[in-house]
């Protein structure tokens, strides 16, 4: 970053108040490996922060830190329970980081964790984050990425029953799927990247010895489209050799057809490491990969580092250095 | 092994002549670290055998460490080119195998690779050596199960289509599924194992949020049958996170509900050291986890790292120390 340059400031919402997130939060704002990189903003309540950082000892968040809503008692908070007030306020803190976003007043959004009982509690039927920015964003075309170190994936279809992905897989879906994620990957890689494309049955259908022939009706077109258009991926290949280890080494990343396909390498292969991105949204929006650990929230025991990654990975994303 | 005691007897099929079969059941009768612990018998054609041997340099069988079915002319075979009289003849080395083990003469099978396309070819339609011993033995009930040192995963369903993988899923079979592994572990690993089944959805359906309640329906009341019958067992657990490394330190099995939820993770994690056993025949199968690497076929390049595992684990699993 060059000296006077204005840091990006990504904002950063506090998540489920009951769970981690508070203590990330204080965490990552006493992280020093960003303070040359971005700005961070933390949406959320600033009592809890405070009550948080007392009763763990962290250090209270600076003047211009956070942005406080003030929409919980702090006193009333239970760590590691599950209710419809924490829930409403981790919906508020969400909505108004969308709000500075829209408005231009921050770069991008990296988002704590939230509790989806509690959300669903406080009346917000969303599956999870990607849903309620695709909504809010009237996103014509978005998709979910999981990004590591080791393994990348985005996953064509996301939070739907098994019964339901053949019929939601088309030939568009799955080439806008390759294309965000090729710009994505190309951006944080600084090259070109290599994608494989994986097919939906066993041995990718094995010539139509399984399945509906999704693989040559719906599945190679997209391959073939993405081609023409440049982006070097290939595929559809069968699902379990895919992800052997010398095959992940030559490849940037995966478009999966649904959502375990994509997560259980993943999450087998870079563990807690991953950070989630939802792509095709007008702002740059990243999360962490892992949920509101009420097992041990308020503790001090929960690491920053995921939410610390995504902050990170925001800052790569939305072009600033 | 006590001395004076018989070695148990295991026939290990060349598997297609065209492949890296051959060479790799040479070198298995060459392993040293075999010869204490059984007798392998090579159920093949001597003459390509003799050939591949010359050719690479590999020490011939002694007699009495193959039968010779004499079905192909050595001097016909393309190495890496799928034909139908190879096809023929692997299907003729299998058939002969099992006809050994029904006949008391081998103690268990281990299969060399075949290829598909060659046994189709030859008008054999199976999708591969598990279903071929299930009809042959009429296997009331009968599972594939792929083990490896980091890993191991039974399939409830194998090769079926995506979409035909719910309405195969019942309580009875998932319980068949549960025991069948639960015995062949403990035999394995010398105690009562710990077992992991997933659910089907994503986040295993979160409540009926995803799906149509099949872990409630089906697969939750085969985990309560289980351990109503002394299994340790837990789930149906969400399959992204079924997999984290910390889980998999603490299970000696998991039951997966179709092909990829198990070979997704199995190939990621065990690359191809994994052996492949079909449970519930009257007598044990083990294979390969690999295919017949036409591109290496006959090049002295393949290991029998894999092919040495099955045989092990085939005098594991047949009760001999």
């Amino acid at each position: 970053m060059i000296s006077g340059m204005k840091l990006p400031r990504i904002a950063v919402t506090m998540g489920d108040p009951a769970g981690i997130g508070p203590e990330l939060c204080l965490r990552l704002l006493a992280e020093k490996s960003l303070q040359s990189l971005c700005a961070p903003v933390v949406i959320g309540d600033a009592g809890v922060l405070a009550r948080v950082a007392e009763e763990l000892q962290l250090p209270l968040p600076r003047g211009g830190d956070v942005i406080d809503l003030a929409v919980m008692d702090a006193a009333t908070v239970t760590p590691g329970i599950v209710s419809s007030e924490c829930g409403e306020a981790a919906y508020r803190y969400i909505l108004h980081a969308i709000e500075l976003a829209q408005l231009g007043e921050v770069q991008a959004i990296a988002t704590g964790p939230i509790n989806k009982e509690a959300l669903h509690a406080a009346g917000y039927a969303y599956p999870g984050h990607t849903e309620i920015f695709a909504e809010r964003f009237a996103a014509v075309r978005s998709c979910m990425m999981l990004t590591s170190a080791e393994i990348t994936c985005s996953l064509v279809t996301v939070h739907v029953g098994y019964h339901e992905v053949p019929a939601l897989l088309t030939t568009a879906r799955i080439l806008e799927v390759i294309e965000l994620t090729a710009r994505a990957m190309h951006r944080l890689r600084g090259h070109a990247p290599r994608l494989i494309v994986c097919g939906l049955n066993p041995h990718a259908g094995e010539h139509g010895l399984f399945g509906n022939r999704e693989e040559e009706r719906i599945i190679a077109p997209a391959v073939l489209a993405a081609r023409e258009r440049g982006y070097e991926v290939v595929g559809p290949l069968p699902p379990d050799t895919a992800f052997l280890p010398a095959r992940r080494d030559e490849t940037d990343a995966y478009i999966c057809m649904y959502h375990d396909q994509g997560l259980i390498p993943l999450k087998a292969i870079a563990f807690d490491s991953a950070v989630n991105t939802t792509l095709g949204l007008p702002i740059v929006r990243t999360s962490v990969d892992h949920g509101t650990a009420f097992d041990i929230a308020w503790q001090g025991k929960a690491s920053a580092a995921s939410l610390v990654k995504a902050v990170e990975m925001a800052v790569q994303l939305s072009g600033n250095p």
